[in-house]
Formats: structure tokens, C-alpha cells, sequence
């Protein structure tokens, strides 16, 4: 195998990497290209953020299918309370009425991120965007984490195909392969890819539970195999995964060794506190999924680690 | 009077203004042209800063006069400690040679901003390049609060006079006069800014004793005058003062109130902690400056108030 994109999230005797969590979603707007440079700025070259259809199929990245409406502005300039506005409804032309600037303080979600910059006039980007972004020479180094979302009221094998072969197309035509990695919490997702026989490599997420991170936030347990009495590398290597993604507090340092036995990378989601930070260095990871990339540089810089190569 | 800059840097009865301190230190880091940006991309303009000389008279941006051995390496990559480099002892050249682009967990200054993004290769700007940054025509209306500071050790009228006029001179050049505020601790170096006939209005910071704000960094207090029995706000009048500048720790509702009649503007420094924030949000100064410029927006929002007209 060896993919390239592979070995640039393995971590190795010194480095533990780091991967922008849908940009920097702790300091700036998520999934906006204002936070994907801001990673990039400040050295982050591993990228995660998300994507789903429109209407008319184009790809957009931007979390849930519903849109977050404690993180999106409408057309009137309200945030979406109860409005219930679905991407698959939507084209690429009403997407661009939308502002991701800000966050609704008042909601569970909003409370999530109490220091991320408030801005007007920010649009939910189109994947081409971001693929156009890190195609400049300086960023020739960064690799993607594309995470897909499959819809939990709308998983169908057809809608899986589309999505898949809609996503990976965009990925070929701005040559960006062998620096992408395709990642989901669907494996049946990941099964049409391999179906497909695109060339990129997979990603398996994992969750065990409910935790923090889904607070306000769209679930994934509704679109994940259940897992709970199997060896999960093993599944993942089964399924033919390069990386396995569990979320943080599910993993343990003998899952860890197995998962390294069988070749796996192994990066974890979503660390943002100091002493789960720690944790996450002390077990030795290939890679932590953050949504404060500079709080994850400081604590491995402190610690004498580094996150680059 | 009536300057414009000082229109710029006033609240209103929706509106309390931000000030990015040192750019935004909390995030990125301080006194970097990465960091001005990252304050002027999330929509923050109003931009706080320090100036010194070098010893071939280029004003340069950066808080000690002995560089910051816990924020600054060598030319070797390794931290200053101890090494005693004072800026004025450099030639512009010697300072092409340091990098700020790191701080150094292991001292008191270091931890006290645990997310600050960690960079290599971050040069110590020239005043010019800021200069030109805010020329640029999508920032004709930020504004500048330039902070002059004194060498505690050689404060002597020569060495004000050369500041104040090399500054002024700079910022004339780049044709900034009316949208900067000559800002400092030490009063005698803004009466040289009156005694020079400087065309723009100068901005007087206080601070009454030792706090959180002094650890790990040159403090103000040697080069402040003793106001302990007077009236500061008064005093900041009869000295000519536009804005008037005290720690937030110090201010309380009469002085402010009194300030506000005397026609004075006033802004808080450094203010970063949520409680803090309330705290002057709900004493309503004209303008809070931050290390943490996101953070005070989203309580600034999340209360109904406006940072921005």
C-alpha cells in the first residue's frame, strides 16, 4: 500500500500531528475558509471539515444536514432557530445566502466555543474552494481529511454512490488524490469507495457513545455499525481502513498497540482540553483532531514534541 | 477637537470598541504582522502596539527593551535566557536575526498564554510594515494606538525627543496622522509630543501597583508619574490627553464618569478573563483592549452590544 497522505498523519518516535478540526473551530467560524487559513497560517497541514450535497450535487462543506442553527445566519440575518433548513433542499445559489460568521450564544452549542470570532458576511464554502486553496504552491505539503456525511434520514445506496462519486470526481480534477484521505463514520460509505475503486485511501470513525462533542451538534451514532463486541482495529483493518479515528475517550493504549500491529494510523477526535491533551500525547497517538491547534502546538512544543516533520 | 481617531476608539450607547493588544496575544504571537492580520481578518480595527528603537533608529515593534527572552530565540534557535539583548544595542539587521514566533512554556510569561499558536520563522516587524499593512485600502479605517515605550534606564529628554520625532515622522510619511494616538505610560515623553507639535492626539495608560499583567513582562510603574492623591482623569486632561488609558483593575464608576465628562475617551487595558469582560462591559468604558479579541466579541454579541458602528 504506502499511501503518501498516510504516512503524512503518522506520528513517529518524536511527533505526534496535528489535524485542524474543521479549521479551527475553537478560535474562528467552522468549516469556513477564514479558519482553514488560519490553520494553515500557523502551521497546521493536516485539514479535517466536512461534506455534503446540495440539490443540485454540489459538494459543500459544512457539518450537518440540517443546517446548524446555532452557527448559521439566515438571509434575514437570524440565526436559524427551529428552522429546520435541509442542504439536500437547497442549491448552490440559496447556499450562498447564508453567513457562518457567528455563533448563538444563547444555545448549547454556542456555549461550546465561548472565544471563536464573530464575523459578518461569511459564506459556507464550496469544496473547490478549499481544494483550490491548498493547491497553491506554499501548501503543496497539506493534506485533507474529507470527512462525508451520510445523511441519517436519507442513507440509501444511491444517495451513498452519488455523494461518494461526486466527492472523489472533485478530488481527481484538482489533483489532489495523493494528498486525501476519505474519511467517515458510514462504513457502508467507505465500503462504495472501495466498490468504486477510488483511489484514495479510508478513514473509519468511531464512537462508543454520546459524549460532549455532539452537544448541539449532529450524531453519528445513527449511521455507525455497532461495534461494541468486536475488536474495532481489527473491523477497520477488515474493511480495508488505513486510518482509524475513534474519538478520544473511547480508546484504549491496548486497542492503541493493536490498531499499530495491524498498520494502522491512528488519530483521535475532538481533544480540546488541557489534560485530555496530555493524555492523548502520554498514549502516544499518530495524531490529535483539535479544535484549538495552537493550544495542541503548545503543550507538545512544552513538552518537547513535535507535531511537523 | 474633535480627532477622528479618538471618534474611532469611542463607545456609544450599542457600541463598546475592541483593541487588539499586541495584535491578539492570546492566539498568536504578540506584536507579529501574523497576529495584526489575524486581528484585522476577524474584524477588529483598532490595533495596540509597542515602539522602540533600534540602535540605528528604526522604530520596530516589539514591548521590552531587553527582547523578551521567554517570547524571542536567537539566532542559534534557542530561547534568550538570561541573555540580556537590548534592542538598542541591535542594528535593524541584528533584529532580521531573531524569531517571535514561539514562547517558551517553561516561564511564568509562557503560561500565562497557554494557546498562542507556536510558529517558526516569525520576524520582529518594522513600524513600516505595519504602516503599509493598514494602507492598504480594505483597512482605510483602522485605526492605531502606538504605544512609545521609555527605556526605564535611559529616559532621558534626548532619547524622548528621538523617539517621539522618528515615530511621528514614520507615521506622517505613511500619511496616518488621523488615524493614530500617540499612547504611553510615560507622561513626560507625551509632553514632548506637545512640545514638538505633533498633529496627533496622544492616549495616557495607568496603572496603580503590580498585577497579573506585570509577570514575565517590563513593567510601567518606574516610568509613570505618582498620581496616588490626584484626580487621574483630571490630571490626563490638564496634560492634554485625548484618551486615558488605566488598567482595568483600577477604574472604578466615578472615575470613569468623571473622565466621560471631561470629555475624555477611555479604554481599558488588558482585559481577558470572561468575568473581567462583564465586568467592564457592564461598567460600559469606550473600548476594551484584549489579548483575546474573539472572546470579547462573543460576549460583547451575546449580550446585545455592538464593537463595531
Amino acid at each position: 500500500m504506502g499511501y503518501a497522505q498516510i504516512d503524512a498523519f503518522r506520528g513517529d518516535a518524536n511527533t505526534i500531528r496535528v489535524i485542524g478540526h474543521r479549521g479551527a473551530r475553537g478560535i474562528l467560524p467552522e468549516n469556513s475558509m477564514i479558519g482553514f487559513n488560519f490553520a494553515l497560517s500557523i502551521g497546521i497541514d493536516l485539514l479535517e471539515f466536512d461534506v455534503l450535497l446540495t440539490r443540485d450535487n454540489v459538494p459543500v462543506i459544512t457539518h450537518n444536514h440540517e443546517l446548524n442553527a446555532a452557527a448559521i445566519r439566515g438571509p434575514d440575518g437570524k440565526f436559524l432557530n427551529g428552522a429546520g433548513v435541509r442542504v439536500a433542499a437547497l442549491s448552490i445559489d440559496d447556499i450562498k445566502g447564508f453567513d457562518i460568521g457567528r455563533l448563538d450564544g444563547h444555545t448549547d452549542y454556542g456555549r461550546r466555543f465561548p472565544e471563536q470570532a464573530q464575523i459578518d458576511g461569511v459564506r459556507l464554502p464550496q469544496l473547490s474552494e478549499l481544494l483550490q486553496l491548498v493547491s497553491q504552491p506554499q501548501y503543496q505539503h497539506v493534506c485533507l481529511m474529507v470527512e462525508m456525511k451520510s445523511d441519517p434520514n436519507a442513507a440509501d445506496e444511491k444517495a451513498r454512490e452519488k455523494l461518494v462519486s461526486v466527492v472523489a470526481n472533485a478530488i481527481r480534477q484538482a489533483g489532489l488524490t495523493n494528498r486525501t484521505l476519505l474519511h467517515s463514520f458510514d462504513w457502508t460509505l467507505l465500503a462504495e469507495c472501495k466498490k468504486q475503486g477510488i483511489d484514495m485511501p479510508t478513514s473509519f470513525l468511531t464512537q462508543s457513545k454520546h459524549h460532549a462533542d455532539d452537544i448541539g451538534d449532529e450524531s453519528a451514532l445513527h449511521i455507525m455499525p455497532n461495534l461494541s463486541t468486536l475488536s474495532i482495529p481489527d473491523e477497520v483493518k477488515k474493511a480495508g481502513g488505513a486510518l482509524w479515528c475513534p474519538h478520544f475517550r473511547d480508546i484504549s493504549k491496548d486497542q492503541l498497540l493493536r490498531a499499530k500491529d495491524l498498520g494502522l494510523c491512528v488519530a483521535v477526535w475532538t481533544v480540546n482540553e488541557p489534560d485530555d491533551i496530555d493524555a492523548m500525547i502520554d498514549l502516544h497517538v499518530d495524531a490529535i483532531v483539535t479544535d484549538y491547534p495552537g493550544r495542541v502546538q503548545r503543550q507538545l512544543s512544552d513538552r518537547g514534541w513535535l507535531w511537523a516533520r
